[in-house]
């Protein structure tokens, strides 16, 4: 159907996208609305695979400002399972989140297990990593498993062309995409829940093009660039993302999946990107990897035995405003709990102040200072 | 040295305790104050082994009311090294708690160490569990290993008689406790410390009793009753707590030793005992076995999977306020970080409010009906 939006959504209820401010440079400013409430983009989600962002509470998630989290059907699907969450009232209430979720498709996961997997035109058939039982995620079923778990925005069930690929696989992958996501719409019930279109194409600009129009053909309520940081060289996922965006309708979301560094999420935000969600800063905190202004600091290294100083003097997260590196260090070491919980705090916060201040630069029209900034200061280190 | 209590203690400035009332049962109310503050008695110290009680931070810890915490000598020797934590400011500082803190001595656990350690009068040389490297532990190296840490309390090294043991063999390590107590108060500096001395003497009443007089007889800041919960049957543990406790000074504050359950500490309480640590809460919140009013409750059992009430329906801490049976269920099975954080923050709640009901009812003179409800709710859940 179409909307007041000019091209055709799913005509999700409560749900809107209103795009405030184009920066000179392309970076884009707007605002989401869902039945949870609301965020500003460019927003970054953090990843809750299992229903909770590892390490922390739904408190510790809004202090550090998050507008939305992305949480993983292929997961819940197989633990606790989604009837279950269904049951229970919804993932918002399981997990004690009243703030907007995403959930993916369950997907780009089945794929991940390689040879444990199969696919045809009916969906995918796989075992599960915890068991090895059988299961078999279509279209239909990850629509129906996503509206159990109740999330504001669900995604399309699609193929993430794997890279390297042919020109020809690419194609037809694409093309088995393009008819999963005609038949993902169409499964579609719940009148409350925005679905986010998927754009594939592998890594040959023309296909995402015709990716794209096929998908906005289709109708969503949002965009979202799949298949991209699976391993292709740098500038290539950057020519892939700034290929791709052009083609995307300004009045809808654009999603980024799965992507990735600062360094990319600016040079994605330049683009025209507004939504990103990557397992980076999290997995990274975990594994005592720390972002900071100045650039990543790897928390076990001996240097910072004794060191008073916060990760990031420049930063005004819980964890900077109470604990030294030192401190940090011996958690990391002794492989205390606190350990992956201060971390995570730290990178999510980081990642969510750089969102902020691309927000406020892109609103004050300053976004190619902001990014000249950003990088200079990352080079005054490695000089 | 004598000093207005009455008794002869270290000395301590900024140590003092108050008692402030003495129920009929014997259970006793009183105030503690040390140079990072006070805290009201009877109290339980939440154990941060290696300086962080397991996945809380400081505020979590003052948020349910986490007067004073325990922290391992042993631990904190060997890794981040006592000469670190004094040279960045001391525990306080480096774990970020400006309350107080008490520190073991490593007595317990270098016993614990089994085959690894060899004891003579000068004291024990054992084998680090970390690389096998060779170390020795004595009065005098506890009490400076403490002195750098810089808790407020600190306690005497002392033999943790094992059980079972003959009568010889507990006399002549209580005669070992002795010499070690008189040499650990010669070797303290630090004035701003407070000095616990410990009584040993095993399962022997009259033994008890001497180690108490020998112990008071050299004089310390407050006395603790060591050697129990090793193994013993609980009537003879209780029988020993209730032996020992009569022959302490009722003008210092008395610290019953790594017990226990929160019947142990019911029972303590009514005979006189001031402080408790044990890892209990914090090592069975890790283990999926949480405390509650009508008893323990293991998480993980499948009859939780869909149960939608919180684990204490009468508990007002934060876990039970925002989260399910079937969520915590769900984060247990799946391994989560977030189990072990909302478990041990629901279990040392549940011990902290048991502490300041406890003196609550003191105060009121109403500690023998209080004692009759706790065993009575939990006797209506077994029958």
């Amino acid at each position: 159907m179409a909307d007041n939006n000019g091209t055709t959504g799913t005509g999700a209820a409560g749900f809107s996208f209103e795009l405030r401010k184009t920066d000179a440079t392309g970076a884009r400013l707007g605002r989401v609305e869902t039945p949870h409430g609301g965020f500003d983009t460019p927003m970054f989600m953090p990843v809750g695979t299992r229903g909770t962002v590892k390490g922390l509470t739904p408190e510790d998630l809004k202090a550090i400002g998050a507008g939305i989290i992305l949480s993983n059907t292929y997961h819940l699907y197989l633990r606790p399972g989604h009837t279950l969450v269904r049951d229970l009232g919804g993932l918002h209430k399981f997990m004690g989140w009243d703030r907007p979720i995403l959930t993916d498709s369950g997907g780009f996961q089945v794929f991940s297990l390689g040879a444990l997997r199969k696919i045809d035109e009916h969906g995918v058939s796989f075992s599960s990593h915890l068991d090895g039982s059988r299961h078999v995620l279509t279209p239909e079923s990850a629509i129906e498993i996503q509206e159990a778990l109740g999330a504001d925005i669900i995604m399309n069930f699609d193929e993430c062309t794997p890279y390297p690929a042919s020109r020809q696989y690419t194609i037809d992958s694409m093309h088995l995409t393009h008819r999963w996501a005609a038949r993902c719409k169409e499964a579609k019930k719940r009148p409350d829940q925005a679905l986010f279109g998927i754009i594939q194409g592998g890594m040959f600009p023309d296909l995402r093009r015709e990716s794209a129009e096929a998908i906005i053909e289709i109708g969503f309520d949002g965009y979202a660039l799949g298949g991209l940081s699976v391993g292709e060289e740098k500038p290539l996922m950057h020519e892939m993302i700034a290929s791709s965006a052009v083609h995307l309708p300004s009045e809808r979301p654009r999603y980024l999946m799965g992507v990735g560094t600062p360094e990319d999420m600016v040079f994605a935000i330049e683009s025209g990107i507004d939504m990103f969600d990557c397992v980076m800063p999290t997995r990274n905190a975990r594994n005592g990897t720390l972002f900071t202004s100045r650039g990543k600091l790897v928390i076990k290294n001996a240097r910072y035995e004794r060191d008073e100083r916060p990760l990031d003097e420049s930063c005004l997260c819980y964890t900077c405003a109470n604990f030294s590196r030192a401190y940090l260090r011996h958690l990391y070491m002794s492989g205390e709990i606190l350990s992956a919980r201060l971390n995570t705090l730290h990178n999510l916060h980081y990642y969510l102040s750089l969102m902020k201040e691309a927000r406020k630069a892109i609103g004050e029209g300053s976004f190619d200072r902001f990014k000249k900034g950003f990088h200079e200061a990352r080079r005054a280190v490695q000089a």
